[in-house]
């Protein structure tokens, strides 16, 4: 069975939850308590599976150990194609691919825990939530310029892609830093259509009823 | 024929021109100015092209516009697959896109362009400087240890992938922020390899004479 390191609150390992969810992929998850004694993720024996000291990281049923979640999800997709996470046209999963690294690339490593821990070493809490929301804003402006005049039903298509699973981990974490998303009309609605599917909902940090302390 | 909206210091267009020369794939270079006027990229010309206002910017034959240095080498690969950037096998290419996001997420973001132009508001030069090496180094540091033991002449194969052009693409700009490397020697080695190829070479800032001013 695949093995997933992962922590609840991580946006990261939220978007790999949703993918192996969608799929219907059963793993064991394998949690890392990333703020716990100064962090799991940093210890020897996490190190030596993923040297970069970051959750998420699969373990293949071969033993092999594939770090990064957009790495993560592809694999996903290539072994485990039957139910799809990208469109079948190149266009659109180049479409796809674009959104998703808008998020992953260009909001989340500037905002996560890492990140925000080193800014706080020289700047007050309204200072780093400047921050943290300009990101945000950045990032969500454009993608909802991008979606203006679509009406598929998700970011891409009729069904949930890599991007819908980056859009919602992100406005999770949005959400828990307190940004205003009002202006995000569209990229909200295909956040709520998302969360009504159990893929989706059982996925979400506080369901990981094992791991919330 | 296929259109890139690049810069020539951009380190993400940089990434993508290498991936065109490696495929021999004939493009229209789009020249523009991150610097000059405050930015050719946040002209509302450009960003009715590329919302996001940041380069690269493919336009297809067709005229769609992809968006996202990474999603534009996945495209690039699907659409012209003879000469390969990926593995073929599922854990390869999963071993390589997640060198690749390592750099293009965790690296990249964290030291482009409008990053430091922000930090600088509050930071003096010195501060900036520690900040970008630190994640160059937080980085540059893991990927090595994932190669230790490694004897392929690039990163994950023995011919270039993604993960090599990012890396080379990401050196470029560590050694103009006179980022010490010298702890990296597989990394440096591979570097070297790449920058004897004419893909590489040609692909280099430096190279766009054109556009250096």
């Amino acid at each position: 069975m695949l093995k997933l390191y992962t922590y609840w609150r991580s946006t990261a390992a939220y978007r790999v939850r949703i993918a192996l969810n969608l799929k219907g992929i059963d793993y064991q998850s394998m949690p890392v308590h990333l703020v716990k004694d100064g962090g799991e993720q940093h210890k020897a024996e996490y190190k030596a599976l993923n040297p970069q000291g970051l959750v998420p990281a699969l373990v293949t049923e071969g033993g092999e150990v594939i770090n990064q979640s957009m790495a993560i999800m592809e694999y996903l997709e290539t072994t485990y194609p039957d139910i799809s996470i990208l469109p079948i046209d190149a266009i659109g999963q180049a479409k796809t691919r674009a959104m998703a690294q808008m998020i992953v690339s260009d909001i989340h490593p500037l905002n996560n825990l890492r990140v925000l821990k080193m800014l706080k070493n020289s700047w007050n809490q309204t200072q780093v939530d400047l921050w943290y929301a300009h990101w945000i804003h950045e990032g969500f402006t454009a993608l909802e310029q991008m979606l203006q005049g679509s009406n598929t039903s998700f970011m891409n298509e009729m069904f949930p892609c890599i991007s819908d699973i980056c859009l919602v981990a992100q406005v999770y974490n949005a959400e828990r830093f307190n940004v205003p998303l009002n202006d995000y009309p569209r990229l909200m609605e295909i956040n709520q259509r998302c969360m009504e599917l159990p893929a989706f909902k059982e996925a979400a940090p506080e369901a990981q009823l094992g791991e919330v302390k």
